[in-house]
């Protein structure tokens, strides 16, 4: 039976170990590895209604490198110009024989939605508005998992901007299921206190909590989402929570850096710790197609 | 050898049958159904001039789905934008080793220009100008076909812009190949009185012919074409010419319902017709699929 | 092991050769031709940050019809919206599983850069800055070879704005080496002096030189790069150095004439000679398919 994958908000512990298994059987796929044909026959449709480099390639090549064929939509110089609806759109695209949608959405709910009207057909959420991004939740836990063995008790740091992160919210619903410890931490403009009701510690001050941190992933400061000055200035976003050589030397010597990306070098991370050992970026990326080659074969229902 | 499909008006009706039983062949080849290995080894070219998201991703995956390789060319940031000819850069993509050809245009005509350039090669037609939509002609004709066994004596009502609508024309000229009684119903300044000489009724109240009909095809409001006012508003259009419930119920219990799309809710079609079982409306992609993998194979000579 | 493909300038005539004789086995790879599996399981990216269509599309389906998958990555819409380097953008895509990068760039020495911060992928220079273009070079030099045997002798005549070409420079270097004579020919303006210490004939007048060239190299006049004013008007150039029917009976009677296109008909070339049996146009769009797959097969390190 097809599965959807939402959010991680309503997995249970058991449920993310299962995906996380399954994308750890995928690790390596890739360079060198024979293609797979898990999903021969099958067609993954890739709506995307907002831009999108990584997510949008690596769906795509997960799909294909274990068997199947893609159809990208995106809705430039599409029928949505010409006024279809988000609804008939996906339906006219399922009926030309496709098996599982991928959708990224400006609305959060857009991949629920979908759920209800294409009976049978599993639905992949690459990130709705502000509410869940979980193939990256579950890529940045699984790359914890594969350095660090397990979850259980790690001190998890999120910082940056809490309020409109969707990637920070599918993290702390994975996280805190899985048993670590969560903090997040950003200017109180962009941690609503609310966050705390999902059972995450909260920080305004990055110094103070560095010492004890087991992971911190920098979230990317998205300028193009933000109409109002949630912070005074880049310059003074860099020096009060981005990470750097000075805040590198006073963390554990074995802290893991993780960063969602496209990170902006010299703001909330600097080009010296995104190169050094201690970072995942590229891990997470390469994680990212296991993640997705695991989730694709579950919404086909394989 | 190559076959060209330019349209529908110079097919006989043998012609027609051949295709609509070799497209027949190929309903249902999509989901949990092995990929076809028909044209393996073959590569087919996709020259949109025009926006297109239905017709491009169908022919694409119909392609893909029966074993070719695609090359998708639309000119957005390509050589056409650097000055070079629509003939130039059929016959640069062509000299890549491409065995068919499919193409959009807004000239009418440039399908037929291009067989008189790309010796041996076969060319689809994807819709040019105001001329021929053949692929939309044969699964709009396939659908009914399917519904119904046969399209003989069927009284098939095409309504809205009969003028402007090249997915008219090549319903015209396949129905009435095929034995179906056409009737174009709109409004007059857009259903050209020459149009009869195609041996079809007119008519301009919808009401007046709903209870005689089999099957409704709803041309869709095309609202980016339609640069002079041919009717008052939107608002009247809805009202003289949109299918809704109440022309519904004063219908055929049994009338089958079509729309090229994608389409305007409220406009052609209410919401509740659309999606009412008479409607075939995601029926038509499914077929369009078929369609355009019989005429790929005609046009690669298999 | 992975080779690189950055520029002809630094290859020796066995390696320029050594690649010609690898896409002669090529030539003809394509219609009617069952698709090889020499790149079976590998990931090609394609990185272009200039607008192309035929070299786009060209790399593209090479990499297809040998086996490999691709990855298409361009700018627009992407994260280098969201303010990602290069370089970044480059690794993120080479961390989902790719093997080798094909990279169009507006900075000369882009490709060269990317050797530095990928290790272990092929890196192919597919255009950057007025550097080299070197398959572009090759598939001319491939061209001449499969029309004439051999380069050694030939006069080969390269034809107007050397200045700013990459493609001028391509072929400069790789023909120089294979021991034919080349003569740069265009407006003073265009032809910069120091071009002679590649060992070049500089010549301002194309009548003079027209009866000893045996190939003739018509570059295409870049509308879209010449910010500066180079010649007084198009009608001028065309008059001056545009290829006709008149030049072409002063020439030698087997001239061989090449334009790397999309060319200006009426600009460098008078249609009646881009289509005459002199013209070797389509020829070199088909070859620089085989010469795409050579390079491709090498840069996978097979």
């Amino acid at each position: 039976m097809a599965q959807h994958l939402l959010g991680l908000e309503h997995l249970t512990a058991d449920e993310l170990t299962g995906i996380l298994d399954a994308a750890k059987g995928f690790v390596g796929v890739g360079r060198d590895v024979p293609k797979r044909t898990d999903l021969a026959g099958k067609v993954i449709a890739n709506l995307f209604y907002e831009p999108s480099t990584r997510t949008r390639l690596s769906f795509s090549l997960a799909a294909r490198r274990i068997g199947a064929e893609t159809l990208d939509f995106s809705p430039g110089g599409s029928s949505t110009a010409k006024g279809e609806s988000f609804i008939d759109t996906a339906q006219n695209i399922v009926a030309m024989g496709v098996d599982a949608v991928v959708v990224r959405h400006s609305s959060s709910g857009a991949p629920h939605l979908l759920t209800k009207h294409l009976p049978g057909i599993g639905i992949l959420n690459a990130g709705d508005g502000a509410h869940e991004h979980p193939t990256q939740g579950l890529l940045d836990i699984l790359t914890i998992r594969e350095r660090r063995g397990s979850l259980k008790g790690l001190n998890v740091a999120l910082v940056g901007d809490i309020r409109h992160s969707r990637v920070a919210r599918s993290n702390i619903h994975g996280l805190t299921k899985l048993g670590a410890n969560v903090i997040v931490c950003g200017p109180p403009t962009l941690v609503p206190p609310e966050v705390a009701q999902f059972g995450v510690e909260i920080a305004h001050n990055l110094d103070d909590i560095l010492p004890r941190v087991d992971v911190l992933n920098l979230l990317r400061v998205q300028f193009e989402r933000q109409r109002g000055s949630f912070f005074p200035s880049v310059g003074e976003y860099a020096h009060l929570f981005g990470m750097n050589g000075e805040r590198l030397r006073k963390s554990k010597s074995d802290v893991l850096i993780l960063a969602p990306g496209p990170i902006n070098r010299g703001v909330e991370i600097t080009p010296d710790v995104a190169d050094c050992p201690n970072s995942a970026i590229l891990e997470q990326v390469s994680n990212g197609l296991a993640v997705r080659m695991a989730v694709l074969k579950m919404a086909c229902g394989k």
